[in-house]
C-alpha cells in the first residue's frame, strides 16, 4: 500500500457529507448532516439550518458548557455519543484563544470540533540508523484497541496546553521523569480531517522527538498501554506500508519523523505526497 | 508583522484571477487570465476556453518543447516573458513522471507551472541555539536581488533530481564539498502559490539541514551570492519579523527551520498558523 494512502485514510472528510457549525462569526465544528438531524430537537441550543448550523444559547463559557452538556446527556442516552469521557476539551475560535465552551471529548467527533493532541517520537540513534519505541494500546482503549502507538500520546484537555500535556502523558504513559522529557524537541503540526461512525474527526497532532538513552526503557503506569518494543524505523515503515497494526494517525506521526530525518528522501517519486499530505489547510 | 504575513504574501494566488492549464487529462498549470488572453492568438498550441486552456500540441517531449517554445520567443518579444533564461525545467503531471515537454525557467510563471526547488539550511549549534549560514543575494539577480538568502538554493532543472540539484549548487554557491554536503539531512517539503507580475508561481520547495563544522566559511563560486554572514537564529527570525531583508520565499524556509527545531513551540499563539501554513494543498 502507497504511504499516501494512509494518509487519504485519515482525510477521508467529505464536505458535500457535513455542515460548518458557527458560534457568532466563528466557524467551530463540521457537523454530519445525520448529526445535524439529531440536534433539530435541540432547537433552543442549536439552530440549524440547510447550510449550516448556529450555537444559538449565549453566555459565558461556564453557562454554554452547561447547556450544550444537557444536550449532550440525550446524545449519549441515544447512543450518539457512545460514552461521557469525563474530561473535557476547549472550544475556540483559534489556537490559544479563550474558549467559547468546554466540551467532553467524547461528544468531540460528533460535533467535529478541532481537537488537538501532543505525539512524541522516543527515539533512539546509531548514526543513520533509528528506532522508535512503540507502544501497543490496551485492549479495553475506546478507540483503535490492541494498535500499535507512539511512546506517549494524548489529547490536550481544557486548559492544559501542549507542554504540559506532553509532561503529564510522558509520565503517566512511559514513565519519562520531568528531565528526560524537558529534553524533547517541538517537530512540527500535523493535521487531518476524517470522517469516522461517530462524525468528524478534525484533528490537530503537535509532534515532538525525543532521543532516549540506551539504558532508558518505557512503562506506562495509566494501564492504557499494553507493553513496548523498541523497533527499527526500517520495520516500522515496512509495517506502516505492509499492515493495519498502527494507529490510524500515528502513521502520519511516523512518516513525517522518516521525513524530517531524511529517511524518505525528495527523490523517492511517493515523497512528495506524503511531505505535504500529512499537512492540511485550516478552512 | 506576525510570521504567518510572511506565509501569506506568498500565497497571493487567487482562484479568481487563473484559470487550469490541461495537457490531456493532466492540469500542468495556472494561467492568468491575462496570460491566457495573449496565448489566444496561438490557437494551433492552446486553446483557450472561458474556464481552462488546453495544449493541443502533441508528439514527443522534444517536440512539443520545440512548439511551445516558438510560443516563448512571441512572448520574450512581447516583454511578457522577460528574457530566456537558457535553463529549462521538467514539466510533469506529477512528481518523479516523466516530462510531458520542458520549458525554458524564464516562461515558467507565465504558465503558472509547478517548479521545484532545494533550499539548504547551514547551520552551527551549540546546545539550543542556532546560527545560520545566509547569503545575500547578487544585485544583478533577476529575481530579489541584494535580498538574503538561505546559503544554498537552486531550481531543479530538467533531469536533475533534488540530491543532484542540492550538490551542484552546494559546490557552486557555497563551495560545499561533495563529502560535507552528503551529510545534509532531507527534511520536508515547502510549498506555496503566488501572483507576481509574471504569472503564477506554484512552487515546491525540497528543505535540507547542514550542521557545518566550525571551520567552514562558505565560499561563492558563481557570482550569484554576494557575501555570506553567520547570524543567530534569533537575529534572523527578528529580521523576519520586522524587515523585507529575506528573500520572500527564504522567510518560509527558514520559519520551518525554526520549527522543526523546536525554536517555535506549540504554546505560542503564532505556532499552528506558522507551522500548517507552509504546507499548501495540492489541487
Amino acid at each position: 500500500m502507497p504511504f499516501a494512502d494512509r494518509i487519504r485514510h485519515c482525510n477521508s472528510y467529505d464536505p458535500a457529507r457535513a455542515m460548518p457549525l458557527w458560534a457568532g462569526e466563528h466557524r467551530i465544528g463540521w457537523l454530519r448532516r445525520d448529526n445535524a438531524e439529531a440536534l433539530a430537537r435541540h432547537h433552543h441550543v442549536f439552530e440549524i439550518g440547510h447550510h449550516g448550523a448556529r450555537l444559538r444559547t449565549t453566555g459565558d463559557a461556564d453557562a454554554i458548557s452547561h447547556t450544550v452538556d444537557r444536550v449532550v446527556d440525550t446524545l449519549v442516552t441515544a447512543r450518539l455519543v457512545p460514552k461521557w469521557r469525563n474530561e473535557t476539551f476547549d472550544v475556540a475560535p483559534h489556537w490559544g484563544d479563550p474558549p467559547i465552551f468546554r466540551l467532553d471529548r467524547g461528544a468531540v467527533p460528533f460535533f467535529g470540533v478541532r481537537a488537538y493532541g501532543v505525539h512524541l517520537n522516543g527515539y533512539r540513534r546509531d548514526g543513520d540508523r533509528y528506532s522508535l519505541w512503540i507502544g501497543k494500546r490496551a485492549s479495553n482503549k475506546q478507540v483503535s484497541p490492541g494498535k500499535l502507538d507512539n511512546m506517549v500520546a494524548g489529547g490536550i484537555g481544557n486548559g492544559y496546553g501542549a507542554a504540559a500535556t506532553l509532561a503529564k502523558e510522558a509520565e503517566e504513559e512511559a514513565g519519562v521523569t520531568a528531565a528526560l522529557v524537558a529534553r524533547a524537541t517541538a517537530a512540527g503540526a500535523l493535521t487531518y480531517r476524517m470522517e469516522t461512525k461517530l462524525g468528524i474527526r478534525d484533528d490537530v497532532m503537535f509532534v515532538y522527538d525525543l532521543e532516549v538513552p540506551e539504558d532508558f526503557t518505557p512503562s506506562n503506569g495509566d494501564g492504557e498501554i499494553a507493553g513496548f518494543e523498541l523497533m527499527p524505523l526500517a520495520d516500522v515503515l515496512e509495517r506502516i506500508r505492509t499492515s493495519n497494526a498502527f494507529k490510524f494517525n500515528v502513521n502520519l506521526v511516523i512518516l513525517d519523523f522518516a521525513v524530517r530525518h531524511g529517511v524518505l528522501r525528495p527523490d523517492d517519486p511517493e515523497y512528495l505526497d506524503v511531505a505535504n499530505g500529512l499537512h492540511r489547510a485550516f478552512d
